[in-house]
């Protein structure tokens, strides 16, 4: 049976760490992968054997469920088998350091590991230490690759695949966001214009270095906006509070009815979730038809099922560095 | 392959909500398809193609092992992916409003939902809201509907099909229980007769409006009954205590040596589980052969894989609606 | 397909307790039928159809993720499905026996249970409660066979076949510790000379009757040794404390770069992990030529697949008591 895969033509990488260090040329060939997969969601029989016989580990080491379940649904329509490690306190990481969990990940004769962690850069760390392929889904404050792909995916689904001159406003917590920064190295590398909006103190005026618009003013960062992408407030990732409370921040950055007739007649809300109505979004709006939020989770399946695919087509076909020493 | 599951006479339902709102047909329909699959409980092949394919979320909101399990293991059965998301802390939730995890499960592409809530009417809301089936494992005092049928589904076993005429005592915590609700709804459309028993203050006289007989002497509960099911004491749902102590209640109520030679000679007895050894039920009585106990778990593995069965080839082919929006 | 396996010769055993009970050929059968899963760890389709359609339920209820994650991909390969129950808080055992919980387990159709808990003699208990096969992967301070099968499969990869006269050291607290104690059978059931090393406090005089060596002097015990085992500082199954603090430890007993300077040139070092760098072991030291702790893991695979295969082939056919009274 599908005793290798193929490798696919402009995707050489074994690991997914980052949007910043790929081509135009590998992020299209991820959407076309997508675009593939999606088309098999609708069919009752969704499953496909690309992956069968494989383990893929989910580590997740900083609590999510979403992004989860979301790698544990593409891996299963692939036909993986996938182990999930959830918890800080899990007793393989207990004494351990990350480097020893993932040789030992390795060691298990696991095929793939999806890492979710706190830590900037533990992704790459851990991509250049095992053989098998790592997908970041979630590293610190530094990138959230997947998330967007799928927000890329689905601008192209909505606006047509080229996005150039597209111009996308992300509104919110910028400084504290993956998504954020993964967003605007995918965007650029796709032609479109960014607008970074929010609250001053969480929309630093250095981010205009990655080539950005930044705009403290919300009328003139929705006027010319084709898509606005809100994003969580993430306490979590914040050491104190960058803005007085939930509600100033709701009455001066969140969406209501009013500042979406700001936006254009055929702009879309995109959201990577989970949402908090009457917060960042009025409920009202999230409901509309201007929004994409649920597209964006469907894709979600779409898109890392190519990014699992792609990535173990280009692994080294034997990854146990252990089998070697067996005599 | 099994591109599409024919849809089953009788059973036109894409969700299992409750007991109160199935005809005697369909609960009839449930019994000849658990059936079937009994038969194939004992292969050593247990696995059928039927659900391949499809994922099953289990949403377990509320804490449960034992249901989980079982859903679990018949979801394998059937060859379905089972995703698994548990515990009040998960992320899919905090901050989201119940509608919106739905929505969320549903554009993740899974297939089914089994859902485990602490509010009564949480199952029926998410039916209404989602195209996926919804199965209730448990809608807090409410319904537990598979509880009730794998119940009934052992009392045929051990006392034919047609169960009119049989006389079932349900004895404890009846005011807090899914399980006495969906029982007695159950058993009353198959003509069984109920009689509810217990503590005034957890078996109110309100009861008798569903048509049952309401005692509070346990030996004439008993003397009459084919079977008497046990329940457990539900403190999770109570908010005062409405007894003044587990050792008065199991003083008082217990099913012991001495009140078992109440029953007639045939009558057996029931527990949905897990027993509370001393408490609700002597330890010899629980493993006397008059207990079906076990026999009831294993049951409730056949009578849930025929519930996700029949709602699956009830359920519209393609359930996603957000295919329709892509381009 | 394979509706039945086949009974392997020298295995009869429907579960693995302990190694005391093993004799010298059902340990070297284990060893053969790991080696040839082994072989197949390589391969890109690693999964084998031997136990498929059969579920597997992980008990753990003293944590563990190591463990589990390895009997979970063992299983995995050999295609049955997995069902892990984990966390002590689980409501399948809470106010519910052990008994109780193993019969529900059989009871749910299951068919095998790979058990882990805290209570010395649970594994064997069960073992004779339920008619499917109970392996156990860690009883409090009595047995973890699996690992000891693993460790021993690791020296004959080293050392050859044949493990007579092999001397092994085995380093630290000796006294809570099941490895240990299933190592000391393992290898003295295969000719090794076993000898124990660390504090008076965790290194009893008790444990001559072995048939081992007690060694305080560090120096003395690492010169001779083939290998040497390192064990954790089982805090967990502590009372109080038995020595002093983990510095003290460290500088009386971590394996260090001047005290491997005494082990002989081609010594090897083993750890059941996780490690504790600079406690137990340098770091340097872990991941030096000498250290095969990544190659013990990789063979917890195919050492926990022949385990989980033969108990599964020595099985009775149909298993599920509560058939038979079925009607």
């Amino acid at each position: 049976m599908n005793a290798a895969l193929s490798p696919v033509a402009h995707w050489t990488r074994k690991d997914l760490v980052g949007i910043e260090e790929l081509s135009r040329e590998e992020i299209e060939c991820v959407f076309t992968t997508a675009e593939q997969f999606k088309a098999t969601l609708g069919r009752t029989v969704k499953k496909l054997p690309s992956l069968r016989g494989r383990t893929i580990v989910n580590l997740f080491l900083e609590p999510s469920t979403r992004t989860r379940v979301a790698f544990e649904i593409a891996a299963s329509r692939l036909s993986a088998d996938v182990i999930t490690i959830a918890g800080t306190s899990s007793s393989i990481v207990k004494g351990e350091t990350l480097r020893d969990t993932a040789l030992n990940i390795q060691a298990l004769n696991a095929d793939m590991l999806v890492l979710r962690h706190s830590a900037a850069g533990s992704a790459n760390y851990l991509a250049k230490m095992i053989n098998i392929p790592v997908i970041n889904a979630g590293d610190g404050a530094h990138e959230h690759p997947t998330q967007a792909l799928l927000d890329a995916f689905t601008l192209r689904e909505k606006f047509g695949r080229d996005l150039k001159g597209l111009k996308v406003t992300i509104l919110g917590d910028i400084l504290f966001s993956r998504v954020a920064r993964s967003n605007i190295w995918c965007l650029q590398k796709l032609g479109a214009e960014v607008t970074l909006a929010g609250p001053a103190t969480l929309v630093p005026p250095l981010f205009a270095r990655f080539g950005v618009r930044i705009s403290h003013d919300l009328k003139e960062a929705l006027h010319e906006a084709d898509a606005v992408m809100l994003l969580r407030i993430q306490h979590e990732r914040q050491t104190s509070t960058h803005f007085p409370s939930l509600g100033e921040y709701t009455s001066m950055f969140g969406l209501n009815r009013l500042r979406a007739t700001w936006l254009k007649p055929n702009a879309i809300i995109m959201h990577p979730g989970p949402i908090n109505r009457g917060v960042e979004i009025d409920s009202e709006l999230a409901d509309s038809g201007r929004s994409v939020i649920l597209e964006q989770v469907t894709n979600g399946i779409a898109v890392r099922m190519a990014v699992l695919y792609l990535c173990a087509a280009a692994a080294p076909a034997a990854p146990n560095p252990t089998f070697s020493t067996a005599p």
